[in-house]
């Protein structure tokens, strides 16, 4: 497999990003200008930029930062109502499949896009391929928690509508290595996602996955804290929720709704009259402050775990200040090393994993 | 089956109303309280309530509504930790018990309660059995939404981990018809929750689901819209959200733990400097405004539906002002002449369901 991370070391050398600068919703020079802030913020970050050529060298001068980007032709660009199997044949030439090439033959460590979610896992599945010992991808978000390093992990929130007992407890494994790597937990802790916390709640396979897990945790370095439910999600119980691709989008955007739908009800209630717009301005900093801690454009970036390379997602509709989110969490984890250890993470939890009972007999096909 | 619905004309009448009187985690003196609260604010409504009788008629004496209930006395309570096997073969004695009887002999209209919530739907379902051309009962929840009426009905949110394409089906009769006589909406707009809203998006077993809600639409005189997201549970896009009791139990408590969390990070946003402390107190008016629309005790109550009789559900922790929102919902059901109608919509769309296909080919085993 073509796939180099000569650079482990933190603050050794450059780290190189490679960034589809044509998917998202607000076209190329959204996804410029989080370069530019990343590129200010950060002198070790060197970018490979895919897209139209002409577009991106106009982007990329004006905003000064010829001399940290690589330019890379792609003619065209994958359409956010593309179907991933229609890209995963006709994906070449593609600026999202060329992202994908950066990594796949060692020019760059991690991959970032905010274009068609579906497309670019099926692109990353067939160019980047599984690492051994992991069935089924999965996406892991950051989710705004109660604990100290002020984020959860939560995973799977959308590679796929399922997942059996075997997916979930290498999905335990994987985030537990992410929260390591990208949270700098020692030892994560570990929670199943299900509805009630009592042994007996919740579906039948989710006791499977439960007993899956709890056997990984010496290889995998975790701590196992059982079932939690969707309250537990911002809570300080938990510091990686495990759950199936269907049930964790759900959650995801339940949450992100509900976080909008506050801010707006909010908005409003600072708008309704004279004296409460006065109050507004006094409470700005407040304000800010709270916004500063839920604003879903600082935890953007869904990265894909369980392929030889990593890949971030982000946000369809990520400004700047979004991807520029989305490329500090990529360099974070090219900086750390992060792929190379989620591999030998995973491969040594199989000897482990292949004592514990499984007793899910559902189909692993894709 | 022995059900009277004596009183479904509105105003005509005084209505009764059943109460679990012991099940809740502030024990019976929150659960009078909020007797009390509604018995002052609605001269209409008279109780039954269940419990300690000794217990119950001090309360009921300090309280000064001694006129307005009746005192059932039950012998023992059902603990929030008791298994739903358990309640079902040993329940004869409690409150829960002896609550949900006086709806199943007529006396009252709908049962509250706010114990445990799996060994209710047990009891509910041993005792008021399901309402013919239901497979599946379901428990609906309100949710804080931009539509004008400013709530979203959604189901179901827990009684069964597990629904099939048939059973969301009935979801969606159920839910539409909750809509009409608990929100008042004439033609409920109907939303089946998934991930992605593009028709090849989603678990395989969705599309025969809404196929068939799409062909119930007419009969259940709902508006099918398709497809929702988690972020459109709180939009004007749909007003009913059907979903299985997994995922809709851990959007729910998803959602209501997001909504804690910023709630939390308001507070300390305020409290962070003296500024912000001055600035909270000429806010409060603002913040109050937010909180009413978000307060989780104002849409407190969750419905039972699909039984010979309706059951309400309250938060365990609920205190007086949830358990008055839960009588509320109750009153406002019973008066509307709900559990009638709601089983005339189900019978009447069954010639309508049998027409449509059903590619669903899992089993209906409880």
């Amino acid at each position: 497999m073509p796939n180099a991370f000569d650079n482990p070391t933190p603050g050794a050398k450059r780290i190189v990003i490679s960034i589809d600068a044509m998917g998202g919703d607000r076209g190329p020079a959204a996804v410029v200008a989080g370069i530019a802030m990343s590129a200010s913020k950060n002198p070790d970050i060197h970018f490979i930029v895919h897209g139209d050529e002409s577009v991106l060298t106009r982007l990329i001068r004006r905003r000064r930062i010829s001399h940290r980007c690589d330019i890379r032709h792609a003619p065209r660009a994958v359409a956010m109502h593309e179907k991933p199997s229609h890209v995963m044949r006709h994906g070449e030439g593609t600026s999202m499949w060329s992202a994908i090439e950066s990594v796949r033959n060692g020019e760059a460590t991690v991959a970032v896009s905010c274009g068609n979610t579906g497309a670019l896992m099926a692109l990353s599945m067939i160019r980047l391929r599984k690492i051994p010992g992991v069935n089924r991808p999965a996406i892991a978000c950051l989710w705004p928690s109660r604990n100290p390093q002020g984020f959860n992990v939560m995973l799977d929130v959308g590679a796929d509508v399922k997942a059996d007992a075997e997916d979930l407890c290498q999905f335990a494994l994987m985030g537990a290595s992410y929260a390591r790597n990208g949270l700098g937990l020692d030892r994560p802790r570990v929670g199943l996602l299900n509805v009630g916390t009592e042994e007996n709640k919740g579906r039948a396979e989710m006791k499977a996955a439960s007993d899956l897990i709890s056997a990984a945790s010496d290889a995998g370095s975790f701590d196992y804290v059982g079932y939690v439910e969707g309250g537990d999600l911002p809570s300080n119980r938990v510091d990686v929720i495990v759950t199936d691709g269907f049930t964790g989008n759900i959650a995801l955007k339940t949450g992100e709704g509900t976080a909008k739908l506050i801010g707006d009800f909010l908005k409003e209630a600072f708008a309704a009259t004279p004296l409460s717009r006065i109050a507004a301005l006094l409470a700005l900093t407040s304000l800010r402050r709270l916004q500063k801690r839920i604003d879903p454009r600082r935890v953007n970036g869904g990265v894909f775990l369980g392929l030889n390379g990593t890949v971030v997602k982000s946000h369809g509709s990520a400004d700047a200040t979004g991807m520029s989110a989305a490329i500090k969490l990529a360099f974070q984890l090219a900086k750390s090393g992060f792929q190379e250890r989620l591999a030998a993470r995973v491969a040594s939890a199989g000897s482990a994993r292949q004592d514990a009972p499984n007793e899910d007999g559902s189909s692993r096909a894709e």
